[in-house]
C-alpha cells in the first residue's frame, strides 16, 4: 500500500495522554476536562433515548438545534444564520474541517496557516489535494499576525485563510483590526475564510469574541466552524457544526454527506434543551477564567513566565530559565519525572520550531491543577 | 464557488422521507427503524454518561469495544483481527468507506462498483480523486455478478473493488462461489477490496454470511466495513468501525484522525458491555425474517411479483404487471396517492436503469407493514 500520508504519525494528543496514563502522570496534555458535563445534559440525552430518537437525524442536523444555533449567533455577534439552509450539525469541529477542505479545495489550491497550527488543518488540506503556505508566528512576537507577511504570501492558486479564534494552542484572539487588516486583503479575491472557533464561549477579561464572520466584508466567504464540545464539557460527544452562507452550505452539505451523513440524534436533541438557557454556555467563561487564574497563581513562584491565555483552555509556559532542552524531549522527561504532562508546543510548527514553551491544559479540577503547579515549582 | 460535485443533490432517502412526512405516507423508504433499540443498551448509555465517559475516546476507539468485535468475528466467522493494529472504530459505516477511499486512492485510481449501488461509494471515490468502474447488473439476470465481466474491466489502474454483502437494495448475498471467483481474478495483483457489510447479521433462510475477508487469499487485501446501527436499531448513533489487516489499517487510522478523529465515547462503552451477550445480535436474524415473511405474506394477492430478499432489511419488488411508469416518478406518486413511501431503485444506477422494482423497507412495525401491504394490494 502506497501511503498517502507518509509522514503521519501517532498524533501528539494520543502520545501524551497514552504517556500520561502509563506513567501515573497528572495529564495537563491532550484538551479535555477531568470532570463531568452538567447532570441536566445527561438526563436530556437519556430522555431522547428514551423516547425514541435513535434513528438517522436529519444530514443537516434537526431543526430545533440548527434553530437555537441561529437564535445564538444573533442575540450574540449579530450574525444572521438561516436554520435551513446556513446551518449544518456534523460529527464535530474536525469534521466540519475537513468537510469544508473537501469541499472547496481543488488540486494545488493553497491554503495560508498559520503556525503554530492545530495538527489536523494541514492533513486536511493535502488529503483533498491542497498546500499549505504557512505563516509563522512565534513568541518573540507574541504570536500577533503581521498581516504584511499574510499579503506577500498569497497568491492565484489561494483559496482559502484558515484562522482560528481563541487560538490553540496559543490562546491568542482575533482584535477588530485584525479583521480589517484580513477585510483589506482579501477584498476583490475570491479568496474564502475557514474558522475554527470551538473556544467561542472560553475567553477572558471582558474580551469579546471577534469571528471573522462578523465583519461585514467578510461574512460571504466564511465558514465558521464550531462544537459543542468544549463548550459544554463532552468532548467525546462529537458534535459540532458548520455555519456558511447558502451558497457556501450547499458545497459544504454534499461533501458532509458523503463522509458521516449525520450525526448523533439523541445528543442533538438534548443540546437544542440545554442551550435554550443562555447561561448554559454564557457561565462556562467565568469557569474557565477562575481556573486560569487559580493555576497561574499556584504557578507563581515557579521560574516559568507566561502570559495569561487570552482564551482557549490552554496556558503556555516559558521554561528557558530553567532549561535548554528541546520543548519535545522535555515535555516527555516531565511526564515520567515530575509526573505532569504537557504538550510541546514545537510539534505544532511545521519544521517543528521550538521557542521553548509547554502548553498546559487547564480544563482540569482543582486538586490536580493545584498538584502539577506544587510539582512544577519545585522544578 | 467552483463545485466539485455539480450533480450532487439531495439524496433519495431525504427526498422520499420528506416526502412521506409532508404527505403522512406509511415511510417505507429511508432504511431505519420506526421502533426503538433495547432499553438495556439505553440504560448501558445513560450509565456511562453518568460515570463521566463523555470526553474523547481514543482516536481508534475504546479498547474493550475493540476487544469485543475481535472476539465476535473471531466466533463467527473464524475471522482474527488484532483489537489492538487491526480495529478502528469510526462514526459509522459510511465514514469508514470514505476514510478508506481517502486513505488507498491516488489521483485516477479506478475502483470498481457495483450498480445498484449504495448512494455514497461513487461520491466517496471521486471526492478522493478516484473514478468509478461500473459492473451492472440488473433484475434480468437475479442481479448475479457475473465475474468475467468484472474481469474484463480490471486495468492497471484498478485500486479496488467495492462490494457489499448482504446488499442494499437488492439483499443479494454473495456466495463462496463468489468469493472463490473474486480470489482468482484479483491473485497476483495490489486490488484492495473494500466491503460493506452493515447487514452482517440480517440475512435470512439459514444462510451463513460471508465476508471477502473470510477468503484465505482475500483477508490481507480486504477493508472491511461494519456498524452497530442496523444490527442493535440505533441508526442514528453513528457508530460503525472497520477491520483491516495491520498495515492496511495504519493507512486507515491517518485518514480516520483527521476526518473526525474520534466517535461518541458512552456509545462504544454501552455497545461493548451489550455485546457480551451474543444473542443481542444474533437474535436480530429470526427477528428480520419474521418481519420479510410477514410483509411478504400481506403483499400475497397484491400484483407485484418478487423474490424474498436474501438478507438486510429490504424487499424488492417488481411493479411491471400493473404500470410502465418510471420507478422514479412511480415512487413518488405512491407516496401521494397511496400513501406508501418507497425507494425506486433506478436512483441506485449511474445511468438510471429501470427495472421497474421499488424497494420497501421493513424494519417497521407490524403494523405499518400490514397497512402498507394493504395499500399495496388494492393496485
Ligand atoms: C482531538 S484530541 C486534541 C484535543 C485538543 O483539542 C487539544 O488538545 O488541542
Ligand atoms: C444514510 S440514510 C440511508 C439509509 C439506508 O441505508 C438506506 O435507506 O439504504
Amino acid at each position: 500500500i502506497t501511503s498517502k500520508q507518509p509522514n503521519v504519525g501517532t498524533t501528539i494528543f494520543t502520545v501524551m495522554s497514552q504517556l500520561a496514563a502509563e506513567t501515573g502522570a497528572l495529564n495537563l496534555s491532550q484538551g479535555f476536562p477531568n470532570y463531568n458535563c452538567s447532570p441536566k445534559l445527561i438526563e436530556l440525552v437519556n430522555h431522547y433515548m428514551q423516547k425514541g430518537m435513535n434513528q438517522y437525524a436529519p444530514m443537516a442536523g434537526i431543526m430545533p438545534l440548527r434553530e437555537i444555533l441561529a437564535q445564538k449567533t444573533a442575540d450574540l455577534y449579530n450574525l444572521h444564520y438561516h436554520p435551513n439552509d446556513e446551518i449544518t450539525i456534523v460529527s464535530g469541529c474536525t469534521e466540519a474541517i475537513y468537510a469544508t477542505m473537501a469541499a472547496i479545495l481543488h488540486k494545488g489550491d493553497e491554503v495560508i496557516v498559520f503556525e503554530p497550527a492545530y495538527d489536523s488543518y494541514v492533513p486536511s488540506i493535502e488529503l483533498n489535494g491542497g498546500k499549505a503556505v504557512y505563516v509563522t508566528l512565534t513568541a518573540e512576537n507574541d504570536f500577533t499576525i503581521n498581516w504584511e507577511v499574510v499579503k506577500s504570501k498569497i497568491t492565484e492558486r489561494t483559496k482559502a485563510i484558515m484562522l482560528t479564534t481563541p487560538h490553540n494552542p496559543t490562546g491568542k484572539c482575533l482584535t477588530q483590526d485584525d479583521l480589517n487588516k484580513l477585510a483589506e486583503i482579501v477584498r476583490d479575491t475570491n479568496i474564502f475564510i475557514v474558522s475554527d472557533e470551538v473556544y467561542e464561549h472560553i475567553i477572558f477579561d471582558n474580551r469579546q469574541h471577534l469571528s471573522p464572520a462578523m465583519h461585514p466584508e467578510l461574512k460571504e466567504r466564511t465558514f465558521l466552524c464550531g462544537s459543542f464540545g468544549k463548550t459544554f464539557h463532552t468532548t467525546g460527544w462529537k458534535l459540532g457544526y458548520c455555519l456558511a452562507p447558502k451558497e457556501l452550505t450547499a458545497e459544504f452539505r454534499k461533501t458532509h454527506q458523503w463522509i458521516t451523513f449525520a450525526s448523533p440524534t439523541p445528543m442533538q436533541y438534548a443540546f437544542a434543551d440545554f442551550m435554550k438557557d443562555p447561561n448554559n454556555y454564557l457561565s462556562v467563561r467565568a469557569f474557565y477564567e477562575e481556573k486560569r487564574n487559580k493555576f497561574i497563581n499556584w504557578l507563581k513562584g515557579s521560574r516559568f513566565t507566561w502570559k495569561p491565555a487570552e482564551g482557549s483552555f490552554f496556558q503556555m509556559v516559558s521554561y528557558n530559565q530553567i532549561t535548554d532542552e528541546s520543548d519535545y524531549d522535555l515535555a516527555v522527561r516531565w511526564t515520567k519525572e515530575i509526573g505532569v504532562a504537557s504538550i510541546p508546543i514545537s510539534v505544532f510548527y511545521n519544521e517543528r520550531y521550538d521557542n521553548k514553551i509547554l502548553r498546559f491544559c487547564f480544563a482540569k479540577d482543582d486538586e490536580t491543577l493545584e498538584k502539577a503547579a506544587e510539582r512544577l515549582c519545585k522544578l
